[in-house]
């Protein structure tokens, strides 16, 4: 088996911490932004120093390439992002592309001989914390949204557009640079998990067998505002009782479905929201996710089959968007999970919860995605960890897969 | 018995919801408005023409007075307020003043003879819809707060102070004129039910002995947050599913307490409120109204009782105002309930769950107040409403009571 350096794994993470930190630890590096283009220049110049091609593509997205032994071989592609949420982490994302390079600098710097291309990859605009959607560039390449659309798109809070910024940020290429499945044919995104799983059964890497499926739906109570010390509370309609109602008998009904079935109710709206007045309307999103799109039809019924009134109040709901479960590439994952066997480190197979870059990507090449832990299972928050030990066992795993690709691609 | 003139109130009703009226119904008569100093002109001009002296004090409070065929005697006082919340309707304090006009304008033109001199008054901010507290003028007279704090008040999402309101709009007046308990001797404030009760009831008038004890709360529920799809439920701490639960088991243990009891969840905060994270915080309002205090020191006794942690999440709370059950003067109420026997109408002795001026002159003068019914229960809403033989008869038992308040006081 391979191995990367862990303090050279660390540094790095250290040194692109610097990048948009916050006082008290953290980051906001929005897509684009100042810190987001300096984190940019550096990835560049540290590949350009390990004798890598730099390209971009008409997306701002960046593909450092090293050649391969053989001629005419497509690439192997690994990487991530580099942007982040407000107030968020030093791991999410970044630490995709850092393993990435760490890889390759151990490939280049061992003289290991690989037969493809290897290229490490930035994403851009991964987070949609800037600009709306996540996972916009993979989106444009996968043409999941056109182009032009996004462009157009203007920053949250704000009047500059993705156009303008990406204009302005040099990192214009060629459209032909773009990802495809002619150049390119096998992708990896190593990862940390942004939950509890790895960390609270003790293991060392998520071998990440696909992405989950999910459906996102509002449900509306409609009820009568009316004063809060003038309306007995038999004639009242009350909208956040209702609410309240419901989300309590969804944890019942959606917890029955399934042990691994995840459900959120994380956001709220409730009208006129003043203390004196009965809630007349009362809004709040529901997210469930599962890999069985079996268990996903039984969601939805259950949303289906939700009483048309609540405590007087009517009951409505709307669908918003959905995903199918992804399937990641099983030669790659055999790959990912020979590497960290080999390597003694534990692991089990696993499905993201989060959708990441890698879930496009999988429609146009094999791909597959490996988790480190996340201490406390936090994510896009300042406190976001990983210990260097367990950001040097991602980079490992990574580094032994690509090598076993390198040789059944 | 006496009676007022039905055609003559209801045009009286009528001529005011001009001041601000809105395109399909209702008023928008914030405190010191255009429309506001528009009604008030007109008040003056209509109180003037009876024969009335107008005059105002250092807060824009506004008395208009006929004199009593004896010397020397206090004024008896009837009134309410003139202006309106954002998009509110024609009845919510308008009524207070105009019925008042109409049975001094019964008084004088059918010559009935009155030994005390009787003033019809207009409170400046009732409302508090534009510079908040609500009931500021009566809360300053009162010394609830002090004059120069209220003065500096800015608008609610505006610039402009109570106290540079106040001075534009040439109200005025002489601190010495205002409400006294020398000069006056008897409060009367008839005003809208602002709840259902009268007219599910199918009673005509409400008798109101005083104005219902209160407490509010805040519950705040502290969890963890974390990603919606990587956090398995078992796992979460979501604090707007621990909110959920302590606001139905409010309803049952508040409920529980007494039938009359009301108690209202009307606003709540989420945070971080975003569709794909756990809820972190959640902070909800609690108002509990009842005449009994010992009623409301069971509620307080409820929430003290809150279990300190619900679904892993730290539950706490913060008490804010509070004010004890307000008894209206019980020979006023005789005279009112009088009045509504004497005229045939049905009625019942009820306390305020609303706050009004009165609450506030009951610590300085005998004072009381005279329901009509809400048709719907509704207020604060464009479509307030009480039907012309509604208003009409809260007129009438306005003017009786008067009259055996002449005699008593």
């Amino acid at each position: 088996m391979f191995a990367t350096d862990l303090n050279r794994m660390d540094e790095k993470i250290k040194a692109f911490s610097k990048f948009g930190e916050l006082d008290g630890g953290g980051i906001t590096r929005l897509s684009l932004s100042a810190p987001a283009l300096a984190a940019r220049a550096e990835f560049k110049r540290r590949a350009e120093a390990l004798g890598m091609t730099v390209e971009s593509d008409d997306i701002g997205n960046i593909y450092a390439t090293y050649p391969g032994t053989e001629e005419g071989l497509p690439r192997i592609i690994m990487g991530s992002h580099m942007d982040s949420v407000r107030s968020g982490g030093n791991y999410d994302g970044i630490y995709g592309v850092l393993s990435s390079l760490e890889a390759a600098e151990t490939v280049i710097k061992e003289g290991i001989k690989l037969r493809h291309p290897i290229t490490v990859m930035v994403w851009t605009n991964e987070e949609g914390a800037r600009f709306e959607p996540a996972m916009m560039s993979s989106g444009i390449v996968m043409k999941k949204w056109t182009k032009e659309s996004m462009l157009a798109v203007s920053e949250t809070g704000g009047k500059v557009t993705f156009g303008e910024a990406l204009e302005a940020s040099g990192w214009v290429g060629d459209e032909s640079n773009r990802l495809n499945d002619r150049d390119y044919c096998a992708y990896f995104e190593p990862h940390i998990e942004q939950g509890p799983v790895l960390e609270e059964e003790g293991l060392d890497i998520g071998v990440v067998a696909g992405v989950v499926g999910m459906v996102n739906y509002d449900i509306i109570l409609e009820g009568v505002s009316s004063h809060a010390g003038t309306t007995p509370q038999s004639y009242r309609k009350d909208a956040l009782r209702a609410a309240s109602k419901v989300i309590l008998d969804l944890w019942d009904s959606l917890g029955a479905i399934a042990d691994d079935l995840v459900f959120t109710t994380g956001e709220i709206t409730c009208r006129p929201n003043i203390h004196t007045v009965v809630p007349n309307y009362v809004k709040f999103s529901l997210d469930a996710r599962h890999r069985d799109m079996g268990v996903i039809a039984e969601v939805v019924d259950v949303i289906k089959s939700l009483p048309s009134e609540v405590y007087g109040c009517k009951l409505s709901y709307e669908e918003h968007w959905g995903r199918n479960t992804i399937e990641f590439d099983d030669r790659l994952l055999d790959h990912v999970e020979g590497a960290a066997k080999g390597l003694g480190y534990s692991y089990k197979r696993m499905y993201s919860g989060a959708g990441h870059d890698a879930q496009y990507v999988s429609e146009l090449l094999p791909s597959v995605m490996i988790f480190i832990p996340s201490v406390g299972g936090l994510s896009h928050t300042v406190v976001e960890y990983s210990t260097p030990e367990q950001c040097h066992h991602g980079a490992n795993v990574l580094l032994n897969a690509l090598i076993e690709a390198d040789k059944s691609f």
